[in-house]
């Protein structure tokens, strides 16, 4: 039955030689990768404004025009990120997320942080973008939005399903939806500026928010400008995974995807600013209950209810839902390298039935359906927790590019260090500033989760190393040949019992008949039956004044432990098989109980002699 | 841990050998199995009228006066009941409730459907009980009305915990509320009836129910007044648990036994009968959102509300939640009957630790609880389910009587014939009235209930006997001595495999070592690597092109039991075992599957090598 269910969504097993043929072109490529990037203009600006608005409401009226320089500010630290992500790949050619680079450039401990904050951050990608897609759809049909947690959660079945399916269907899923996404926006940013400036535009006036104003500077007003920026700086998230997921390249891996890296960068910058642009001219801020986006304001406003604002809000919906199987490639692939490394438990390391890290896409999902039910599917409660892990693996990355590039001997070094240099400070200082302003609306929950998931970690190795210690064979002497004793504790004499009493002679020369006398019958009674059937093996009666079997059994396996130094006692229990699971129930668990109390005790050996009903 | 809380709540398990010191003197006997029949005086009056008041609501306007004839007859029914029961205590001196004497004289199926019927019945008396008693308690304090589920959940705690301590320590706890409910509830009767007819008494006037008033007679009229009378049936509950509970009462059993229960019947009909007199006296009827019980208002009308009042709904309260101890004494009792006959599994036939049949006492608790939840802890909703099991096993009972009589050589059967006759006849076409007129109510349930709870005893029993004779040695002949091959599945080269290794060639000389070679390793270094440490025991490796570990495994073993005929196969799983299971999820659960897939297979034995971290 399950595995009837499995092969259909799941499709059947593929083989481990097929592995290679999982290499995307560059489109494809663009298509896995870009999603989550491109997808955070659908709510990056959005969050811009609702710093400002916010501020409105605790009373420092920041001005709508400020979502102009902030979005500037934002793209130039894009373009640092990915010019210093460029030279990351140059370097590190077979994948060099920021785990790789802080492993290899700074330590253990750092890379740890780092692989910890990515970790985190996937599992607040898959959250963040599933709720921005379901709240495009609701946004177009609000009767939807009191639904939007049953929708996010099917929205993640599905990217869940499509990706156990492996990431070549994936592409093909998703390259259509990514293309027609930026052929949209595009299409918004021309149109609006058009009707803007050459049409009739319907400006929407904000009584609480000035479009402009002269502003009275006070400490407080620089925190709230900085939250606002804090709050855009979601549009950087997805640039680390085109340097982690770089084996997903084709050959030249680093040169292709530099060309996706930068390719990205360039839609990401004059789309997030062109949405910005558009919502100051056009007077859009965020709605008060959250159940309308600002990106479908702006496409409502533009082109009026027709198919093109359709087009808009379906093509944002599935880029976002989408959007999630960046996190979808990156987190598994994440887990499985500190896995290979034996920070993460070792099923994570593993491939699945259809060549992808099936547990680690499971774990993921269960953690973004988890935050999605908790914050309530609402995406600007998600993303005060979304920042810190990104700009933490952003400062790791470029400090351990710097120290890679000092110790290289290439040509030209002092540029590349300058420009990881540059990128490791100004990534730094938007953390802290990121972790101050955040700190209390969630931003703690996740400074306090990654220094938890490192020590975790690290637990996790030294218990590895401590099994690898413990089996190690060095120093191995072969021990002497092993003397064994059989105990068969026997509940009545029938063919089952018998049955396994054959089997224990089979494996022993020395078998023990053991029996809890529980219901007070005659020992020479129940000697002289014992002895009819099975005359070579001696019967042992325990009384047992409590009805308990479990105690006097066990007090006798701990005395014949101590007849012989240096031997092994094998329990062989007698076990009823049923084929169906009420008949089992019908039969005293005693032997359960009897496995789970020896399972801790050294020198001593358990089986079943299973007797089946029907054979 | 576990242990410690157990010895903290339940006690030191006490001997097989105490157990005769378990019967109690009448005093302790009757407090033990008069609590629920007495306590159903705390809402078999409310019953009945609710049943007029719904007539009421139903547009036939029944008067209250209804109420005194209609308690009458219940008393009679009780009388009859009695009478009925007195004679088979006399001929069941070790225990004659309605499953023993229908199985004696009426046959198996008459038998299970008593049995089946008092299953469900004593179910049934533990959550009416205990909602009731909390009713008591929210009728005091109102402001605990909505927190009743929470509260009946914790007072059956109580009361489970209190019967898995035992019998005798149960009476020591139960006598003190029983005698003095009897004695309030006596005080409430004589003190009202003082008030009425010498003082100057409030009479609460309604003016949807007349006092007295003609009638139109209709057929429906006549329904609502049966419903009205099946309801206050619930007075007669408890009255079994005498002749099955006998077997607690000290000797001679049988007179003690009638004694006692005379006793009860005569202060369950003038308790009764009293406060349904003093309800219409009153012009008592019950509270619309059932927030205050009958009860609770006449105390209050009568002493108002002070000591004497606190006195009555404290005791009425605790007789209750008590009362369910009647069930929890009956239900387990006679499971363990059926269980010796094997009607239901054996697990139930056994005393537990403290002298009480633990299995029972908790199978019950999940019943009530059950019940206690799905219908919102309202005694109302409660008792439509109630009468059908009680009067289908009166009436199976006295039909065995009647049985009974015409078979034994007694002088002066004809009359103990005629007495058990008009009883079952009686109670049986009370049967037919509460089945009928409550069907809608919830009596449905019960009605589909008992034949399912029949069906499956006797597919229980039919199970046990297959059992017996697969396992019976009748032309058992001894097997040739078994040949076995041992088979070693082997990750790696550690001390771990070597271990089982060493075990397995202690139990066979033919070993074999199998390697499933997930990660495509070279196979000549592998069995390089294999030679160097255990040159005696061959090697397979398996290729595994889908990375399935189990998969070939299981195709392997299926090949070597096809090896040779008449022999058995023992696989040798070396297993990780740690103290702490956070470090046991760290490990591979492989061993697990393989030992749930080999279950079910004939022939095949699997045995679990543990490794110890540390020993």
């Amino acid at each position: 039955m399950f595995r009837r269910l499995k092969g259909l969504f799941i499709g059947s097993p593929l083989e481990t030689a097929s592995l290679h043929e999982q290499r995307l072109p560059k489109k494809s490529a663009l298509a896995v990768l870009a999603s989550d990037n491109l997808s955070s203009t659908a709510y990056a600006t959005e969050e811009i404004l609702l710093g400002l608005v916010a501020a409105a409401a605790l009373g420092v009226a920041l001005p709508l025009l400020y979502a102009i320089p902030l979005g500037l500010g934002i793209g130039g630290l894009t373009l640092l990120v990915v010019i210093s992500y460029g030279q990351t790949l140059h370097a590190y050619p077979t994948g060099g997320g920021a785990y790789t680079v802080a492993k290899e450039n700074l330590g253990v401990t750092p890379a740890l942080v780092a692989g910890s904050s990515l970790l985190t951050d996937y599992s607040l990608t898959v959250a963040v973008s599933i709720t921005a897609g379901i709240a495009a759809l609701t946004s177009a049909f609000p009767v939807l939005y009191d639904h939007r947690v049953a929708l996010c959660l099917l929205a993640l079945a599905g990217v869940l399903v499509a990706n156990l399916r492996g990431v070549r269907e994936s592409a093909a899923v998703f390259a259509a939806p990514v293309y027609v996404f930026i052929f949209s926006i595009y299409l918004l940013v021309i149109g609006g500026l058009a009707r803007y400036f050459l049409g009739s535009p319907v400006i929407i006036e904000n009584p609480e928010i000035p479009r402009s104003l002269d502003v009275t500077w006070s400490f407080f007003a620089v925190f709230l400008v900085l939250r606002a920026f804090a709050s855009g700086c979601a549009a950087l998230t997805g640039i680390e995974a085109v340097a982690t997921g770089v084996k997903i390249f084709r050959e030249p891996v680093a040169r292709n995807a530099t060309t996706v890296l930068y390719i990205l960068a360039a839609m990401l910058g004059t789309l997030f600013f062109g949405i910005t642009v558009l919502a100051y001219l056009y007077g859009v801020t965020p709605h008060p209950d959250g159940k309308e986006t600002v990106l479908s304001q702006l496409g409502r406003t533009i082109f009026g209810e027709g198919p093109i604002y359709y087009v808009i809000q379906g093509s944002t919906m599935l880029i976002l839902i989408l959007a999630a199987n960046t996190s979808f490639a990156g987190f598994p692939r994440l887990a499985s390298v500190m896995a290979q490394d034996r920070f993460v438990p070792r099923q994570l390391a593993h491939l699945g039935d259809r060549l992808v890290f099936s547990n680690g896409i499971l774990i993921l999902s269960a953690a973004a359906a988890g935050m999605i039910v908790i914050f309530d599917a609402q995406v600007h409660k998600l993303i005060p927790l979304y920042m810190v892990g990104v700009f933490t693996a952003f400062t790791l990355s470029q400090a351990g590019m710097v120290v890679h590039w000092y110790q290289s001997k290439e040509r030209g070094r002092a540029l590349r260090i300058g420009v990881n240099a540059l990128g490791a400070f100004t990534t730094g200082v938007v953390l802290v500033i990121v972790a101050i302003v955040k700190f209390s609306q969630g931003a703690w929950l996740v400074l306090l989760a990654i220094p938890t998931l490192v020590v975790i970690n690290q637990l996790v190795r030294r218990h590895y190393y401590t099994v690898g210690r413990a089996l190690s064979l060095a120093g191995y002497e072969k021990p002497k040949d092993l003397q064994h004793t059989a105990v068969v504790p026997v509940a009545a004499t029938n063919k089952m019992v018998l049955g396994a009493i054959e089997y224990a002679r089979s494996i022993s020369r020395d078998v023990i008949a053991v029996r809890v006398n529980v219901d007070g019958q005659d020992r020479d009674k129940l000697q002289e039956e014992w002895q009819a059937w099975a005359p070579d093996v001696p019967l042992v009666v325990l009384n047992s004044p409590y009805r308990s079997i479990l105690r006097p059994l066990l007090r006798f396996i701990d005395e014949v432990e101590t007849w012989r130094d240096d031997d092994v006692v094998t329990i062989v229990i007698p076990e009823f098989v049923s084929s169906s699971w009420w008949h089992q129930l019908l039969h005293n668990q005693t032997s359960l109980f009897m496995k789970a109390a020896l399972l801790f005790k050294p020198r001593i050996i358990v089986t079943s002699v299973p007797h089946h009903l029907r054979q």
